[in-house]
């Protein structure tokens, strides 16, 4: 963990994870949905990826409460071939519906090599990274994508035009770690933006256009009026349209300006959509060979001569699979706007954290 | 055409295809290898990506002469499943394998609906745009990787440790241009940093590393000590490693320091490995439908407000496609190192390039 947080105890991830099922079970989910979206969650606060863990289940049982996601509903195959499927979510709890439609990808992929799961009518899956580590962890290649309510401006542009679609994803690995990669198509991610506001650390001028869609450092205006650009500029807009493509074009979600944002209070349901490739490696190589080889490439970069102050190099997802080690031996030292946001839940949804042995700091 | 190549007729498609094919057929190629091969550098020619067009041909036939290449080589499918292949390059003629190497992704995805093909055993196959385009010219999306020799450096590490990897892919659409997009997972084109050496304009101080392996906007020593970093940072560096991953870990291909650069002089094959991905989209949803949603997106991005000063919003791939509709009207206009590359392989290879009616400038 880069920083202790004052007076908090770390809390267990069993505590957290049990915690988290109740508020849902409460809220009328089923037992799977309910341990399946616990687990995508907890698991992303073990890799430290706070932004985007049991923070939000906060805000999707709101969804829930406002009639934009449904306890009860359960995604269905819409259509479906050897090595493809379209799922209709009917907006049942995301994280829940996009682990099975990856599990789904898999069994695709068992059968054919490789498979592809687009969803559609779903809304906020939580991390990228956690459906393509949940292939990785079944010996298989895993990508996963999400498109989002628009942004993010493109080149030429100003306003927001396309989300900060994001993209991950995951490979096994022998006596390494799996090798992991989940990045949003922004220059960066738009916390780093707020977290260098509220410190007054200077911004470089490829992060943030201004109103007249021209490059500042001048963060003042964010969000309001200044917009995040795609990373390294035309490239990581065409990755961002790539994603929109697989996500919503290909499998009947919200296209760009048709996404609803999940956060904002409105009745409108957001209509994102995923897509989810595996690739059974096994199949392809022996899968003792291909894990070799990727130790093998993961030696040769970490043995790669070190710049100057450096003390070592990281392997795409090597620092989050340290602090989830650290996490399940130490306990998940959770940051305070997590704690306020798992107060609120318990608030909203009138379950004492102390039933869980959960001191959220109150 | 960005600008004008004083006293240079610009050739045709036609006859340039017509002359790259002689070298080929007098080098030793089947009809279809030549065919194949010319098609890709020429249309790469017509979309102005000029660095890899027919100016790569000279080098190409020089590995045929250097036994790097086999001119009568052809190659063969290592393991096959429903929707996957691996296949052994046997060194033929890079383009013309990857060519075929697409057209069976595609025929695995008419099959399944998804298909990937790796390819070992093979070297430099010019642009990953072209088999990209391939798979959208034949109502695909497309996606197209290879892995590079070392030429870019990761975070925390100094010198040559992982190649640009590219990264391309294409979309069909109906009444707009496909979309498509075609990069190296570097922060910039190692032409662009000559480029502003020979012009001596300044260069940010995010494309390259010094011998320390510190960033640095100084190019006087690139590329002797100087290297290149990664798009985005760890974004780019994470990208790289995928490619990586699936076009050599999982292919058999060479990995990293493991594969030989194509330009230099070595009796040494490369072992470069590919990776083609197509999917199937009419398969998936009804074809006029996926691309009247394509057209969709494409008007809403082109549509959007423009930012100050310019003109119009170009979508991933449109300057290029724009390129060769003028190319194909009105000739290639040949920037002057692809005309010396050319005239050097009439040379090589004693093929008078009048015969074709091609004016190279001589």
């Amino acid at each position: 963990m880069e920083q202790k947080h004052a007076n908090i105890a770390a809390v267990t991830a069993a505590n957290l994870t049990a915690f988290c099922i109740a508020t849902m079970q409460k809220s009328g989910l089923s037992d799977e949905d309910a341990r399946l979206t616990a687990e995508v969650l907890v698991t992303t606060d073990t890799l430290g990826t706070f932004t985007h863990g049991t923070r939000q289940l906060r805000g999707l049982l709101k969804n829930v409460r406002d009639g934009r996601l449904s306890a009860t509903a359960h995604e269905e195959i819409a259509a479906e071939g050897p090595a493809w499927a379209i799922v209709d979510a009917h907006y049942a709890m995301p994280p829940a519906v996009s682990y099975r439609s990856m599990e789904l990808a898999m069994q695709k992929a068992r059968a054919c090599g490789i498979g592809y799961v687009g969803v559609r009518h779903s809304s906020h899956y939580g991390a990228a990274g956690f459906y393509a580590n949940l292939a990785a962890r079944n010996d298989m290649f895993g990508l996963s994508m999400c498109n989002v309510d628009p942004c993010m401006t493109v080149p030429g542009s100003k306003g927001r035009v396309l989300g900060t679609n994001p993209i991950a994803y995951a490979a096994p690995a022998g006596a390494e770690r799996s090798v992991y990669l989940d990045i949003a198509t922004s220059a960066v991610a738009a916390t780093k933006i707020y977290a260098a506001k509220s410190l007054g650390t200077p911004i470089p001028d490829n992060w943030l256009v201004d109103e007249d869609g021209l490059p500042t450092s001048d963060y003042s205006d964010f969000p309001e009026k200044a917009v995040q650009l795609p990373m390294a500029g035309h490239k990581g807009y065409g990755l961002a349209v790539m994603v929109e493509i697989l996500t919503a074009v290909l499998t009947g979600a919200a296209v760009m300006s048709e996404v609803n944002s999940w956060v904002i209070d409105s009745p409108e349901p957001t209509n994102e959509g995923h897509a989810f490739i595996a690739i059974d490696v096994g199949q392809i190589m022996p899968l003792g060979e291909f894990k070799g080889r990727m130790d093998g490439m993961i030696r040769e970069i970490k043995s790669a001569p070190l710049a100057k102050g450096a003390d070592r190099i990281y392997l795409p997802g090597e620092i989050e699979l340290e602090r989830r080690d650290s996490a399940l031996a130490q306990g998940i030292d959770l940051p305070p706007d997590v704690l306020a946001s798992l107060r609120g839940l318990a608030e909203d949804v009138g379950i004492d954290p102390a039933q869980f042995n959960l001191d959220l700091g109150i």
